[in-house]
């Protein structure tokens, strides 16, 4: 199979405030033939996160570094193998690496690459509930938070990729799991499949001090352990209720990441001095040594069915942008995957 | 010995803001004989400290309760033991407890009570280096900073009772240290007694964006460690420069203690996330089992000349509001402390 030219989604310009779908545009871009150690690699499934906004920052100091407006744009994916230079890899292999993101095929050196097994799950949990996000709540959980049986733990975000997992991983540690989305749905979905204790539909909410109230009263012990993905007055209520020798692990503030001048933040930090507070911020790659203790962990949970997770997919390379942009609209439900191509098992 | 009445400060309400030198009253009350197990002791030295500003506010939830108005105010004092039922201590010991403070004499029962070594030291100094303040920077630097050499670790309210020990220890820990004081006399106590590489005075600096051009320039590689005594714009800053895998020992926020209104926080908290920031909010007394380690660690130190140490003496119970009022308006250099009593030894 010889491919010349592969459709790629570039950044036109690093965006000021909220990306709009001209932000994106879709190019046709040419392929060489993999060289020594390289690889042909067919996009089928494409990851969006959150995460991603912060690296359309061009002078951001993270761990991640900005994209280049001079390359499509990278991310997650799930793979083909179609031809292969790599002795590690052969063709008809399913692989998920960081680079097919955003692309419908592109030239690999095998770099960062992990072989999927096709059977064990929907191909599109590698980018979810077993992939990158899988990885971030389960670091959060057991490398930060630690919650201990009874304790309380609250969830921002919690219908997201990385929430969800978040609240039934503190589930299975024995913990009370207090859950905030943003639609009824969403908290039914929670409440009924997800098995948290209680969810608050945070629109319903029109401060902090609102926000604070209702999780008080979700909350009459306090909470022990917060597991932040959204910011802004989430944060505040969180500070307001955390417990004597809280933990929070700080994930993401989507709340804020769109916002074109800053936001101040909350007012209460001073709590994390005498609760004995310990806040942890972290992005997933820190914890990479431990994929194979995440995976031997959750794995078999989902195997048994005792895991759920919900995505919302979207059909073809152009529809991405739109996807990315679902992300701060709380458009998407769970996982946001977009199907780049046909699954050809 | 007879003693049937004692001078002893009380707080007349729970102020809001900055309290003032009429929020507080000295009064005499009746002490009873000591019973059994009991201890009448004499205030020789007491503290005041900017952590009382925190029990002064009712409602506060916190590892220390707040203050009651209907007994004295207490807190950290080097006191004689004038007549003992407590087969521990003996007429004429000298000891450090933290009950002593606000009165002249009291009765004790021997509760978190240590003798202290009257020619090691002097006697205030248990009230400072050798005592809570030292404590506090010791478990700040060496349980959750943990600087390494080379790192680069920056203190605010570098001049204050903890931040002085905070500078000197990390020196010791082959760390470079950039600190900050309200004062050009503080900066160059700062550099030419304490060995701190740069001293800022911040009070050159408008606002957070100063601060942090100027932290930036005395910490190229970034600050790898922040001790925060005050909060405000030095946060800020300090979240601006702080390094990839970077360390925050949250001991104060003075800055704020006396606001009457919610003041906000600092706009860019998600640096902590992309940047892998850990944040421990902290007081000293989660780590009081390891006090010996401390003392073990900084009194050869001191016994050495290698660590140097500044006082800010007030005379005569009468003055210590006004001891206790100069925390909050950068009057003290170092250690406040009050000579209650005469040192009869």
């Amino acid at each position: 199979m010889s491919v010349q030219t592969s459709k790629a989604v570039f950044l036109n310009a690093y965006p000021n405030g909220l990306p709009e779908l001209s932000s994106f545009e879709v190019k046709d871009i040419d392929l060489p033939e993999p060289g020594e150690g390289e690889m042909l690699c067919r996009t089928v499934w494409m990851s969006v996160d959150p995460y991603m906004r912060g690296r359309m920052n061009p002078h951001v100091k993270s761990y991640i570094p900005p994209f280049s407006l001079e390359k499509p744009l990278e991310g997650g994916a799930v793979s083909e193998v179609v031809a292969s230079n790599n002795p590690a890899f052969s063709a008809g292999d399913y692989v998920v690496d960081f680079l097919g993101g955003w692309k419908e095929y592109y030239i690999s050196k095998g770099e960062r690459t992990q072989k999927v097994d096709p059977d064990l799950a929907p191909l599109s949990a590698y980018l979810g509930v077993l992939g990158m996000p899988g990885m971030t709540a389960w670091a959060g959980v057991t490398q930060i938070l630690k919650p201990k049986e009874g304790e309380t733990v609250f969830v921002s975000g919690a219908a997201g990729a990385v929430g969800s997992l978040v609240c039934q991983l503190s589930k299975s540690k024995g913990a009370r799991v207090v859950a905030s989305a943003g639609s009824a749905a969403k908290c039914e979905w929670l409440e009924k499949e997800a098995g948290v204790d209680v969810a608050l539909n945070y629109k319903s909410y029109k401060n902090a001090g609102e926000l604070t109230k209702a999780l008080a009263e979700a909350a009459p012990k306090g909470v022990n352990c917060y597991f932040e993905n959204v910011g802004g007055m989430h944060l505040e209520a969180a500070l307001n209720c955390i417990a004597l020798g809280g933990r929070i692990a700080l994930c993401g503030m989507i709340a804020q990441y769109n916002n074109q001048k800053p936001e101040p933040g909350p007012s209460n930090l001073v709590n994390l001095i005498g609760r004995g507070v310990m806040a942890r911020g972290f992005i997933v790659s820190e914890f990479m040594d431990k994929a194979m203790e995440f995976f031997a962990e959750v794995a078999p949970l989902l195997a048994q069915g005792k895991i759920k997770f919900q995505e919302s997919v979207y059909e073809g390379l152009d529809a991405a942008p739109e996807a990315f942009l679902g992300l701060f609209k709380g458009e998407n439900f769970g996982k946001a995957v977009i199907r780049v191509g046909p699954d050809r098992r």
